[in-house]
């Protein structure tokens, strides 16, 4: 690598750091892109691995392969521990890393909103190990519905939480026991799950317009998920859920209320929000360094509308390709200029609740049913990373649609 | 279930204990087929979840799925601690199950020859955890080599046996680093990888014809893996493996020398052989115990040529089988007879070097190369249970074949 070339040093390769990262290919710059795991991950269908239905590797690309191509990004699997914003060096576990150029984009991790010891008994949904413990969770559940006394107790199911992990979560374990698994028991009914989706505000999808807040109702409790909203959650244990409405025997919960940011606040030294997300100027820098971004959940990003953008790909990804455009008109023409301001480019918000049942907004149009489902196949198919996934997806589902299986029906244990 | 139907417990839903379930679908018998996991396991294919191949839900199949059709036969996910001969009984975590006929076929586990704590340094390959674990130390030693001072010296692979998996292993080991890997570094050089493959004996394939040792020899050497034959193991640590010819300092070691039974011999109350499997009649019971069978990798069951059977799949299948035809006929004919004997028919051996190369011996007839490599992928996905496994490892291995890459290259990490 030329010595000469402004440094980047990217942290983390979730997709705003990765379509960054993307962006500076075969760029005249010098890119390291820090993460703590050798892969991408497409967190839009991780719900898919935690309730069967996908592989871990189908939703997984290495970071290094998807950056194959350019001989100027570095891919490094380490894991940050601090960033000196003044000697402009980022520390991490295994050495350090100076840069010209800084993007933090490490994403956001599960919160239970002070109530950690929750955590046990009801997982959230962040990583991959996460999926495949929540999977298991679940799967072992009907097991044990098979050898208990008390077959139907094994078989209530609690979702805190209903956005769209939550709303997608509840679905699909709606769709495993009543469809998939209905055959395969003995003793236990696997049709006769109670799935309960707990919801502390007045209606589910609270980003969605109203009207589709409803038709997702509808369509999970058609597949059988009892609906509670205004139902705020007071305690978790192995046993069960108390909330002000009375208590819910469960030793399933799977929890979808909340995140909060990684520490990026406290490496840069600076006053997150509630959430632990670091405020940035217009241009996505933080006050006072205009070298350093941070994008995605980390970050609290103001929107046209005055609100912050919510915690999906869409604005991460656009993040990440508006600071690596950026980078690079500042070394082309590093003299004083008015920063830019980065512009939001909404185009639209889906969920999926079930088989041919999802909710869909773009821009004034909302629609849901058949046709929002086949849309948002369509684009998860699309944006999922690497032809090969691409692939293997659509043969899962294709799999799944026609059989109503899941294909991976597994508990791995030690 | 019908009270008065003769109650056949299966431990270890494995090749033996599967194909016995499934003889006696729809049968006159209620069938319990208890296994510790919820799945059955495809262990031929396992060395490919290890080197980044297949993910693990390609090579295993839900119990209960694979049994959904027959009512007579229940399927439960317990760990059986016991049996007791005399009062028909197993007893497990979960609770007891009363026999008429038992089947026990819980194979076999990892052993080091009572040298267990070589097992951290060199993991074995029995189960999936130890296949993902496998392949996330060989991934992270690419990764490491590429941040490290000494890139080549985290690139040292020794493979401990050289026996059919270990040949599989170092093989796939091989073209994971000079092909799959070859372009994604910038600091490590993956196709410098030493891959150095250890057997103790005088040949590699000790079960197969000297001719077939030899062809694989020369094709593991032509993927750059090195053969060091008669060399025993005297120590593993850390950071390399001890042999008479001196140390091979590496930090990624796996073990494929060895296996002993699981602890059926001590349930039952009898003395095992050297690696604890129980010597059964030709009928394939116990001695003093016509209703209890013991099969494959656990039991020693002598073949025609006076000699064990080798603990492969085959022997398993057919054994298995054998039982439940034997059951059958003795609640059909409860008489007093005399006993069958099970005889192996011995359809042939094959092991896999990598692509277009393997080895192959059926009957009289020896072949290796890309037609036998050709056979062994068609045998394989032939054997692979459900029609979905199949579809998508053949889909992973024709892109493999074409891209020379690996789909399931995960590190996952708590």
């Amino acid at each position: 690598m030329d010595k000469e070339k402004p440094k980047v040093v990217i942290v983390g390769a979730g997709f705003a750091g990765l379509e960054c990262a993307k962006a500076l290919r075969n760029k005249s710059v010098e890119v390291t892109v820090i993460d703590r795991q050798n892969h991408h991950l497409f967190q839009p269908l991780l719900y898919q691995v935690a309730t069967a239905g996908l592989s871990p590797a189908n939703i997984a690309a290495p970071i290094r392969r998807v950056l194959r191509g350019a001989p100027n990004v570095r891919v490094v699997l380490d894991e940050v521990t601090g960033v000196d914003t003044v000697g402009r060096v980022v520390t991490s576990k295994g050495g350090t890393y100076s840069y010209d150029y800084l993007m933090i984009a490490t994403g956001a991790v599960t919160s239970y909103f002070g109530h950690d010891a929750w955590e046990k008994d009801a997982p959230g949904l962040k990583s991959l190990v996460d999926a495949t413990s929540i999977r298991a969770r679940i799967l072992t559940a009907f097991e044990e519905a098979e050898t208990s006394d008390d077959p139907d107790a094994c078989l209530t199911f609690v979702i805190v939480g209903g956005g769209a992990t939550g709303v997608e979560i509840a679905g699909a374990i709606a769709e495993l026991a009543r469809k998939a698994l209905k055959s395969d028991f003995r003793r236990a009914h696997p049709e006769n799950a109670k799935i309960i989706l707990l919801e502390g505000g007045e209606r589910l999808l609270s980003s969605f317009p109203p009207k589709l807040s409803a038709a997702c109702k509808r369509s999970l409790e058609k597949l059988g998920v009892e609906v509670r909203l205004n139902t705020y959650v007071g305690g978790i244990d192995a046993d069960g859920v108390d909330t002000e409405q009375g208590r819910i025997c469960t030793r399933t919960v799977v929890w979808a209320a909340g995140v909060r940011s990684t520490a990026v606040a406290s490496w840069l030294g600076v006053q997150g929000d509630r959430q632990g997300r670091v405020s940035v100027e217009p241009d996505l820098t933080v006050p006072g360094h205009p070298e350093v971004f941070v994008c995605g959940d980390c970050a609290v990003v103001i929107g046209e509308d005055g609100k912050p953008l919510p915690g999906v790909c869409q604005p991460a990804m656009q993040e990440g390709v508006f600071v690596a455009r950026e980078i690079l008109e500042r070394i082309a023409a590093p003299t004083e200029r008015r920063p830019p301001r980065f512009v939001y480019k909404d185009k639209g918000n889906m969920a999926t609740i079930g088989r041919k049942m999802a909710v869909c907004q773009i821009g004034r149009f909302q629609f849901s049913g058949a046709l929002a489902w086949l849309l948002w196949v369509t684009i998860h198919i699309w944006y999922l990373i690497g032809f090969r996934n691409r692939v293997l997806t659509l043969v899962e589902w294709a799999w799944a649609y026609v059989t109503f299986e899941r294909g991976a029906r597994l508990i791995v244990k030690d």
